[in-house]
This record gives C-alpha cells, sequence and structure tokens, in this order.
C-alpha cells in the first residue's frame, strides 16, 4: 500500500540529510559567541600560571576553558574530543 | 497521486535527522586520532617559544596546531570557530 513508499521516502530524506552533512560538513560550535565571525581566542604565556586547560570542543560553560562537559557530549554522539593542556615542567 | 506522499515523507525524514542531531549532538571531530577514546593534547609552557596557534575545529592537517583549515570549515557549513593563541607579552 502506501506505507512501503512512505517508510522508504522517509529513509530516503533522512540518508539525504547525512549525506548533505558529509558533503558540507556540519558546525563544531552551536552557541559560542555566534555573533562573531570567527571566534579566536588570545592568551598571554606569562598569565598562564602552572596549568591551564583550554576546551576544543565548544560545549564549556567556561569557554576558552574547559569545564569537563566534553565528556558529556562524547557520551551523548560517540564523539572523542577534549581539551588542550598547556603546563609548565617543573 | 503518490508524490505529495513521497515528497512529504521525505521532508519528514530530513526534518527527523534534524531533531535527532539536536537532540544528541553531532560529533566535532570526524576523523582525527578516531582510535583514541579521548583526544587530550599536553603541551609545556617551556617549548611553546613567542607564539603558538592551536586549533579548536578538527580540520588541521597539522593538529594539535592550527593550518587555517578553520576558513574552509567555517565557509563551507556557516560555522564561527577559530584557534587558540598562547603568546609571549614582549
Ligand atoms: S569542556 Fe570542551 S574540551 Fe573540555
Ligand atoms: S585549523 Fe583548526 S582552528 Fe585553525
Amino acid at each position: 500500500a502506501l506505507l512501503p513508499l512512505g517508510v522508504t521516502c522517509v529513509a530516503v530524506g533522512f540518508g539525504a540529510k547525512i549525506l548533505f552533512d558529509k558533503q558540507f560538513g556540519t558546525p563544531v560550535n552551536p552557541s559560542i559567541r555566534k555573533g562573531e565571525s570567527k571566534v579566536v581566542d588570545s592568551v598571554d604565556i606569562e598569565d598562564l600560571g602552572n596549568k591551564a586547560v583550554f576546551c576544543r570542543c565548544w560545549r564549556s560553560s567556561k569557554f576558552p576553558y574547559c569545564d569537563g562537559s566534553h565528556n558529556q557530549h562524547n557520551n551523548a554522539c560517540g564523539d572523542n574530543v577534549g581539551p588542550l593542556i598547556v603546563k609548565s615542567k617543573e
């Protein structure tokens, strides 16, 4: 009846979005400083202290610093991202 | 005929993928060190030199360093991500 057609077309639409995303990519930053055309952060080495942990997942509430949100993101969507640690050798 | 049904169901499938992605999130890292459960990088302050530019878009061929790939990513999918710059005040 109409059911196989409907189900097939839903699958086609779902797959089309997957292919569209593969072609163009998907944004990595949903919500941080979206008013800026490019979010760049600059920090001075002299201000880092002994250790600083920087976010690379764009989910931290303390961005540009990591707040552990990468774990929830990874669990939710099967990703494997984590922060950048800048530390003193001593 | 069957066309309105088919078109509608394709749209439903496309929209379902959009909602699914909103709910669970989409990975930010497609291909970097996917064998690792969590990609964390650690750098020593003493090794940074006067300036180091770190990737936060997961598209750089020189990851964890930025190679400018964020620009192509941003243009392709309408994102606004950019690197972390760590530099000396002098
Ligand atoms: S919260 Fe984003 S890398 Fe940790
Ligand atoms: S290449 Fe990834 S932030 Fe520049």
